[in-house]
């Protein structure tokens, strides 16, 4: 996460995917089993004896039980890092790497890297983001119960509205500041722009939220959808939905929703000119007349 | 299993769905967590104070870790059972007992009751089905990861060959004696007709096999997918498949696969009108000239 690119380092973009249920989260932590921390472990195997272990940065620090489709990481490797691997793996190139991880990791595993690809260091998975996508999946009394995807989906009973879902949801859309959808961490803001939340009933009836912003502070996806299902109960109207997110304290009229319903769907990016202009920009400090 | 059917008695057809990773397998075995089990449990917590506790008779006997989403059962309840729930239930009807029956299980639970219904004592379960319809998944070195699906998959490394394995299935059809790809059990004769046995790469480019015959011996569907897998690896040949078959003895020439990417897809009966008839056939020994 250093401010200016090492003209001696290669950086490598993961494409990465993981089932969340038995991680506890994507981030290192001591003694506990977590998507980073394997990762990491695997690439120091490689790459370890050559040069210092590789660290990743990270779109989206997915909290305990969350699940990815379609998380972004990046990594730096010192010249005889990457000179070693290739010589390793007969002159392949480091699209291989994907291949070497997810053999460490062993077939059954449940996460896995799906690309591998060298990229300009302008690229920083989490600063050059423009936006984050993820879904949320809640069964109720009228879905149809599906064994393939019940790990993944959050049980309710009774039925809930889509109609009413779909208003709410459509209501809170914009640049606006999150604190009472947050959990407060000092670092940063929570001033974000939330660019799309969209709710429909799959072919098994079982309700899906879509929802995606330039960036989600702590617990922000799973907050949002449990507001929104309580209007889907009757419990709340959409219009206090506004009237709770322009408070901006955190209040007890919602659920935070389980993290097992919750998948980060996937990250975008600009096109490669943007990305070293994007991620400046991100560094500074998210103000809420910036309009990023 | 009683042959004739009793006319104080009232059938019960349930639709059932579950996820077999915990479970050891579908039949009632003593001190382990089976379907049946669970599901009897209920049963009797609903109706044994109102007369003997109904016991589950299955389309499908499948063995642990195998999951299910269109699996049938049949049950008989008394006149007085039946009375007794429609009045707890304020004079609903037995479709209410899926809801019953989800509700001991509770909203989170690994087994889903999705139909009940009234159905002739002429419906058998087991011996009026004419097909039992199976999908097993492999996710090869071609295949995408999906975190979602990959409890229901088994995971090979190296790419197979959807071509071969197409053709080595197609041979395979017919009404044969399966000897080679049954685990032996004494009481029944190994003589089925594979009606159906094809391949496809689905959306993450996953292998999926769709298997289909009235009825399958111990093991079949995993020795057969085993089998052809051989094929897609380029260790056995098309043909080889046929021989097997035809010598009639198990072979260690491919393995039986895994029983978690295997899932019983649903059971085929003909119109109510020939429930008993089919009942009666099934019943009989199966020939190899009977020609079902």
């Amino acid at each position: 996460m250093a401010g200016e690119p090492d003209p001696e380092l290669s950086r490598v973009r993961l494409g990465i995917a993981y089932d969340g249920t038995d991680f506890h989260g994507w981030g290192r932590q001591s003694g506990l089993r977590t998507v980073q921390g394997e990762l990491e472990a695997a690439l120091e195997t490689i790459f370890g004896r050559f040069g210092p272990p590789p660290k990743l940065t990270v779109a989206g620090r997915t909290d305990a039980g969350v699940h990815a489709i379609g998380q972004v990481a990046h990594l730096d490797l010192t010249a005889r890092q990457l000179d070693k691997f290739s010589r390793a793996s007969n002159g392949g190139n480091i699209s291989d790497l994907a291949h070497r991880l997810n053999g460490i990791a062993g077939l059954e595993s449940d996460v896995r890297v799906l690309t591998a690809e060298l990229v300009s260091a302008d690229f920083d998975a989490r600063f050059s983001a423009v936006f984050r996508s993820y879904r949320y999946r809640i069964a109720d009394a009228a879905s149809v119960w599906n064994p393939v995807t019940r790990r993944m989906t959050l049980f309710v009973p009774g039925q809930l509205d889509l109609g009413r879902m779909s208003e709410a949801s459509e209501t809170l859309l914009g640049l606006h500041d999150w604190t009472a959808f947050c959990k407060s961490r000092e670092e940063s803001t929570n001033i974000r722009t939330l660019q799309r939340f969209e709710w429909k009933r799959d072919e098994d009836q079982t309700l899906v939220a879509t929802v995606q912003a330039d960036a989600f502070c702590h617990s922000m996806v799973r907050a949002l959808v449990g507001a929104v299902a309580a209007v889907g109960e009757g419990k709340l109207e959409p219009a206090d939905l506004v009237r709770i997110r322009d408070g901006k304290v955190r209040t007890s009229d919602f659920k935070v929703l389980p993290a097992k319903g919750l998948v980060l769907l996937g990250v975008g990016y600009p096109p490669e000119s943007e990305w070293a202009s994007r991620s400046q920009k991100t560094r500074a400090k998210r103000e809420l007349d910036e309009r990023l």
